[in-house]
């Protein structure tokens, strides 16, 4: 299984993000600095070869999961 | 910094990860069986102490983050 984070660049600006921050400090959690709001895939891959699984991985991310203009992806792969 | 994903649990229906299934298919990744989509926040903590910061992430998750009806969190704690 890959799990995939995606997130905003950190030069643009996340509206969500800075919502929740305000939200968790409202709720009395004020040691909370910063906020960035992404998505997250669990993504279950029938491929027995690690490289390839990464590869394609990284071209499941390239293609369709993120925004390259304004998205960074990061993923850690689990299993065979 | 604390990383906290938040996904479906496992009995709930996933109308964004299906669809993202058979994208991927169409795209060619022949290999994918599964997508379950989900959030992911990453929460920038002013807290030294490992057990407070990470008692804290958790209630936040409980009362803010993540909907305990239908969602599950999980968290990892990085830095001081």
């Amino acid at each position: 299984m890959a799990r995939v984070r995606v997130t905003l660049k950190p030069t643009v600006n996340d509206p969500e993000g800075i919502t929740i921050a305000k939200a968790l400090g409202r709720l009395g959690f004020e040691s909370v600095d910063q906020v960035r709001s992404g998505k997250y895939f669990e993504i279950t891959l029938d491929e027995d070869s690690e490289p390839r699984a990464r590869r394609q991985v990284g071209e499941m991310c390239d293609k369709l999961l993120a925004n390259p203009v304004i998205e960074r992806y990061s993923f850690d792969l689990e299993g065979a």
